[in-house]
């Protein structure tokens, strides 16, 4: 062959070689655990629309920003959320070094295995739950305590480790919106030291796109290395008003998609989808009694009344798990 | 041609455009502005270590994270932080609605133009200058100031627009380690939101990897659309132990090479550098008074004395920017 009749086969070889390759990404359906209906059609349409050279809604794939809630969204949150699983188990652990504890709330009803008790103390015995088991520690040591509890630690009623009881459809979406371009983010009020060691395993989400609540830390040095310690003092809350404020501090432009299952979510919708341009959000609403859990406006753990009314006022997409999704959990066959 | 022969022809196109690919990655020298010497070949070196798989050094390209300090690391800082000449811009240009400056320090020098003056007030006055500039307005409001500012600003020096004081050599270098698998994050004493508008055209470093010092924000609502509102109240001083601290809370995980010029950034070597495995820790040592400036253990910007000690003692990579640089600015021929 000569030169120019050569580079005219390379030319057409490695045309259709990424012909044939978009006729299969094509033809296979990218969220095979969705009932076909508006929830679906409605994520493709956007996906669609924003990825499509020329068309008025293109989005450059730098600015492809997705952000999503996790407790509820990404994994189960009933029958409590499965951070406070491992702060009651870290309890439990850490009783031997604390005798004072069976003598003092919460910890002493904990430690009897009431835990309704222990938690009838409100904010005030969370909080102190939640700093007796987080803080004290360097974030190296904080990262191993997580990683042995996710790796070992059941869900009472399924009795699945809780990065099973994972939503597969979600994590058909994420796969979906990355193949896209999509830079896919956490924005949980779960800790963000807490879900770090496992989402990018569990989800293809690296620790730098994972955005939550965050106690204090302090840089000091102990036998002669550097170690950041766990401070027992609030940081961040990362919840409602706080999860705009925290995409803002830790992302640095704003998303054109939000997910989200809760109230806790509201704002970070609102803040979506103000802007100008093609914009998204969902709603994952909880109707499945049967193969989840069947939980909206009165629930104290993921309640979701206002931003269940804002999303049908605007049109938001609202996932009817029940019905708009053919499997829930990862474990499921 | 049959289809076999056909496939076999395809294999060997695919292959001769990899291995030709490959030829010419190798033959361009990847940091055309740095002289060949100790710092030069360090750079490489590890690059190529941690980069070779089977090598015992090799890190996979997750975890290729890289931070960068950014005033006199990536861009100059003298005759004083430009961020400085930015918040005495605005201080004159909010001058009309503020008639009460006239007779308050520090605002009354500045407007006088004794800024030297208007700074003797130390840390307290250095305070209120930010304040007054960078808090009072939304989000948005701040990055469209920052933006107008940073096109048409010039140094008192040079003349030349702030973005093109960017050192050239520190270009190639954040290139190189991009082309390598790393992902380059900036973790700077400079305001968050005064840099995020620039870094990602001027070094190629998106919103969500800088890191930097921040004010307080609040989410409510203006006319109603829903907006981060900047408070006059420090959120978080990105500098020493402090870097560290921002690291582990946006990164989540540790770097593998960290790049700085002053005392400031000792902390964020000595974490780099303080974990198992492969890690590289370098100095920009500010040498050069005819084509930059030459300051250290003086200056009170950029003080590099504790840093420079312990570069050398631990045998981090110290350039001399006088030797080890054939061009320094990003605007030199």
């Amino acid at each position: 062959m000569n030169t120019i009749r050569s580079q005219n086969r390379i030319a057409a070889v490695l045309v259709g070689v990424l012909a044939f390759t978009a006729t299969i990404a094509h033809a296979a359906d990218p969220l095979p655990s969705w009932n076909d209906g508006a929830a679906k059609k409605s994520i493709i349409a956007f996906v669609e629309k924003v990825t499509k050279r020329g068309s008025p809604d293109f989005v450059p794939a730098a600015e492809r920003i997705a952000t999503f809630d996790n407790d509820g969204t990404l994994w189960a949150e009933q029958p409590m959320y499965f951070q406070l699983f491992f702060a009651l188990d870290r309890v439990k652990a850490l009783a031997p070094q604390h005798p004072e504890w069976k003598d003092k709330e919460p910890f002493a009803s904990i430690l009897k295995g009431d835990v309704k008790v222990a938690l009838a103390g409100g904010e005030r015995a969370l909080v102190e739950i939640f700093m007796a088991t987080h803080a004290g520690m360097t974030t190296a040591e904080f990262q191993q305590i997580v990683k042995n509890w996710i790796a070992t630690a059941k869900h009472p009623v399924t009795k699945r480790p809780f990065t099973e009881m994972v939503y597969q459809p979600m994590l058909e979406l994420l796969t979906y919106l990355r193949a896209n371009g999509f830079k896919t983010f956490i924005v949980s009020g779960g800790g963000i030291e807490f879900m770090r060691p496992w989402t990018e395993k569990v989800y293809g989400i690296p620790p730098e796109q994972v955005v939550g609540s965050s106690i204090k830390t302090k840089f000091e040095w102990r036998d002669g290395k550097p170690v950041l310690t766990r401070l027992p003092e609030l940081n961040f809350i990362d919840d409602n008003v706080g999860k705009p404020v925290a995409i803002n501090q830790h992302i640095g432009r704003r998303p054109i998609a939000a997910f989200g299952n809760s109230d806790g979510d509201l704002q970070m919708l609102q803040w979506t989808t103000a802007d100008t341009g093609a914009r998204f959000a969902l709603i994952v609403h909880h109707t499945d009694a049967a193969r989840e859990w069947a939980y909206d406006r009165q629930s104290s753990i993921g309640k979701l009344d206002k931003a269940l009314d804002e999303a049908r006022a605007k049109g938001w997409t609202v996932v009817d798990m029940k019905n708009d999704w053919k499997r829930i959990f990862v474990f499921e066959k």
